[in-house]
């Protein structure tokens, strides 16, 4: 094989590389360092190339597209500061533990601190957020390095998924010429036909990926499993937690447990397991964020013992309720990471959910007392029974989350902003058997970037994509919306629009002076103009019939449709407060 | 005085530190955990408070403001990804010297690495990019502490300006409550009305700053001088380079030297140097990138000596002609910082530029060849002929710069966008003796932020404000325009609008299959709706006649006017080349 010049050799190779590892897209900014990256991407024909021209919104979007897959979709930048609008993506991607693969064009190792144009210093750029670091070599026509080259794009790959998956910062650094310009074969830059000389490996690779990874799932021992079972087998009360997970507990491990304990499930919108066909034959629980901490359950007695899996759940009275229930809670997580901010847990278990769910399932003879999975299952009914009688007549903030999760198509993806949106979901998002996956941030827990890692999600498969977001994500990501055209998704876009921050009504800090101008920063901007600049339908909705009817005709229909939907911030806490009040009283 | 918590305590004390320091005006993104920093800023009657929603944008804006005024504007933002948004804005002050106080809110210790939401690692989050960095302690009411707060804020301010300015992180942990709820004095968190016991310093702080610092400016002692002047003085063919400076070389100086030495003076237009009322007295040249390396010089004598000021230089044919020029060439660099990437400077020079270049001009007692000096000058002349000349009857992205600097008002704040705009204004950027302050991004050259940079340097003074921006540029920092109605700002913005990346044209990628799709990367936004969206008026226009009827009246009056002037990118590079061929064929 026969190249140009160096560069074309190093970045065809990497990229050959990264599609015999799997990857199957990658999302790339125009820019020049990038030159030889992004030649040999979309000169790759099993290689979709999503072009993105703010850094910010793709390194959201290729966090989505993770998500949603599983897989990393590597992102591809220049030099100087458009590596930096990577960061916050990063981060997240790092606190949620999605795979993402960062490859960062980078002038060559003479002209750094030289005060050469677009040249900083990106040797760790993202400090410890990534799991992997490697300022790559020079590229050279040389069969050590070549094969240096593929081993490590394979375990780059391999670095950012397995047991703790996250980003993984290659920093590529090229000289000129950049394109793939001939370059004579005696010249440093240039690739002499016989450059591999006896070496077809570095030349040609494998049929396959040049390293293959296989990583073994964390499995406990039978001494692990019976410190576990036991005290699972001598509870009357048990719970088990799913929280907000990438990759987490699938259902059938879930139904298994939930089987062979009899314990409640109790389930976050972001676990994934809210939704899926397991809800017909293992209820799920989802109304916990209502009644728990109130009144209502104040005479229930305390659990014995807790089972989690996942992050740590959004529901903040759920959190509190863990955190004040003495007992041995058991947090099992894959990544050997702690994820339980009140540290109350006593046990982790570093160890492949799925696995460590089946085997005390196994071992589990006598499931606990059905009496206090009853009072779960009931008080959960009442509360959806609330939210549903008070749906009637009523539209309002919470009550659109409640008709967005009950109207989503199925199949479909679900993504939820942060801020408001997730904790309504969260006390409003009944389960359902619908093939849901939703989705959300909640590894920083940032707005930043919600629309773009929206839209990567919806890019990695045909089901329909709804995103719920408020006013002041949509305007942060606003750039994200060029992806609608640019890469080609399609959107309902559920805009929850309280012109500021709704969730400071939450916070003491409501009934101070700095309140308006500070905290709640109305910013009275009409996004309707949105749909022009980005070829959209902007529509706003003004009664729950309108919405209902819009939604479903969105949900329909190709295109997107944005759905402005406005509420009173202050309203709607007064609402929330109002049907947990019903709720309490109901019991 | 009495406090209601710590964190009142301790924010109060900081702004009130912050203002003693001279501090005007902050930037500040709403947030949860900042809570007790936005209160104290709301709060301090001397602090103008800039709300900003996207922390990116927010960033842009203090530097930009900083560029202007030459003091920090302190950031603040919440926790987590917020902060990392900051991050490009920080590298760009880092690289260009450009003063800025970060200071992001954190959770307490206790939460760090525990799954805590909206929780990440923020120690040392921008790396070597800042020139200092402090994991602030707990608030505490502890006479040492607040005196240690004192301290450090003064520090932090003093070592974001100084000999070798740019940003400074200080992470500023809070523990709830955050807002100024009243806590009782003997609680952990309360305020004792005695706290500081017998030390009304740590209470009251001094009259002023708590720390003065003073900064000795860099002087070369007698010897080092002789060093320089000897080659100086010994020289027919000198020349001075003034690069882009964010507080470089002033006129004054400048001119003393250009007296003494008679050398040519190239002004970068970013030096600051290109125009002001100086032009009038000593004459600088701004069309060296038209002539340098064409024929029209081939047979000009090399330099024999080279004063370089401020960072490389924007002219790629300038700094190629230096690379070549094999002379003793002394950079003057108050930082230390080698700014010359070319390697061909022989002398670095860690002092003051106004200093050295008065101290210098004092010792040279007779100027160079005249001859030599007049070469350039009338190049210089030749090329802005030939400029004026190609205006008449021509409409294009060229002329627009040319017209731009003719035109625009007396005093004016001027901002130019990387790619082409900067190069543009290099090349046909004429000098006046109008008081304009020149600014762009040089430090990394990103095409990020610009227009929050340039609303921040017009947010400083009464001066008009005039941006120069392409459609990439526009596009990516479209959320800085929310800072006109938010933050009071007017400005002319002028949009060239090539549709896409126009700097690619005059890159080999031109020819190549993938330079539509991936580098052109054409986006096909019509960018009237943003006028809409932040009520600023949006014009296009069409031919040169309505453009500088639109100029001069958005110029002249308030709001902020967008003046969209659509470009095909190959032709005007087209254009660029008859002209320089003209030039050549003039000489």
């Amino acid at each position: 094989m026969s190249y140009p010049n160096v560069n074309t050799l190093w970045a065809e190779t990497l990229v050959e590389e990264l599609v015999a590892g799997g990857v199957e897209a990658v999302c790339v900014s125009p820019g020049s360092r990038s030159t030889p990256l992004t030649v040999a991407c979309a000169e790759h024909t099993d290689l979709r190339v999503y072009s993105h021209l703010d850094e910010r919104s793709s390194a959201f979007f290729a966090l989505g597209r993770a998500k949603r897959t599983g897989e990393p979709t590597p992102l591809v930048c220049t030099s100087g500061t458009a590596a930096a609008n990577f960061h916050p993506a990063v981060i997240e991607a790092s606190q949620s533990g999605v795979p993402m693969l960062v490859l960062t064009a980078d002038r060559p190792p003479e002209l750094t601190d030289s005060g050469a144009n677009q040249t900083i210093d990106q040797e760790k750029l993202y400090g410890d957020a990534v799991r992997w670091y490697r300022d790559m070599p020079e590229p050279a026509a040389e069969p050590r390095k070549v094969r240096m080259l593929r081993t490590t794009v394979a375990r780059a790959l391999a670095n950012s998924t397995g047991s703790d998956p996250g980003p993984v910062h290659l920093n590529c650094r090229f000289r000129k010429p950049l394109e793939p310009t001939p370059v004579p074969d005696d010249h440093p830059e240039g690739v002499p036909e016989n450059w591999a000389g006896g070496d077809p490996l570095a030349a040609e690779g494998r049929d396959g990926p040049f390293v293959t990874t296989a990583q073994g799932a964390g499995r406990l021992d039978d001494a692990d499993l019976s410190r576990v079972v036991s005290p699972v087998e001598a509870a009357d009360r048990g719970l088990v937690v799913a929280g907000p997970a990438d990759g987490g507990l699938g259902s059938d491990a879930l139904g298994a447990l939930a089987d062979a304990t009899g314990f409640p499930v109790l389930a976050d919108p972001l676990s994934n397991l809210r939704s899926g066909s397991h809800v017909a034959d293992h209820p799920v629980l989802g109304g916990y964020d209502a009644y728990l901490g109130t009144d209502a359950v104040a005479d229930w007695p305390d659990p014995d013992v807790v089972l989690r899996f996942g992050a740590s759940p959004t529901s903040k009275p759920l959190r509190q309720y863990l955190r004040d229930a003495d007992c041995r809670q058991f947090v099992v997580a894959p990544s050997g990471r702690w994820t339980e901010a009140t540290f109350t847990a006593s046990d982790l278990l570093v160890a492949d959910p799925d696995e460590t769910a089946r085997d005390i399932a196994e071992r589990v003879a006598e499931p606990g007392d059905p009496a206090w999975a009853d009072r779960f299952r009931r008080a959960d009914q009442t509360h959806w029974d609330t939210v549903t009688d008070a749906l009637d007549g009523a539209y309002w903030e919470g009550g659109v989350l409640a008709d967005v999760t009950r109207l989503a198509p199925d199949p479909a993806t679900l993504f939820v902003s942060n801020s408001m949106p997730v904790r309504d979901l969260d006390r409003f998002g009944e389960p359902r058997t619908a093939d849901h996956t939703v989705l959300g941030n909640r590894g920083a827990s940032g707005i930043d970037g919600i629309t773009s890692t929206a839209l990567g999600a919806g890019s990695a498969t045909e089901d329909p994509l709804v995103l719920v977001t408020g006013d002041l994500a949509y305007y942060h990501d606003m750039n994200g919306l060029l992806a609608l055209a640019r890469c080609g998704v399609d959107a309902t876009i559920v805009l929850v629009d309280n012109d500021g921050g709704g969730i400071f009504h939450m916070l003491p800090i409501e009934d101070h002076e700095t309140f308006e101008s500070q905290f709640k920063t109305p910013h009275g901007l009409d996004f309707e103009p949105t749909g022009e600049l980005y070829g959209l339908a902007f529509e706003r909705l003004e009664s729950r019939e309108a919405f209902v009817d819009a939604f479903e005709r969105s949900a329909g229909s190709g295109g997107t449709q944005v759905l402005s939907v406005a509420f009173d911030a202050a309203d709607s806490h007064a609402r929330r407060d109002a049907l947990q009040d019903r709720l309490v009283d109901a019991f």
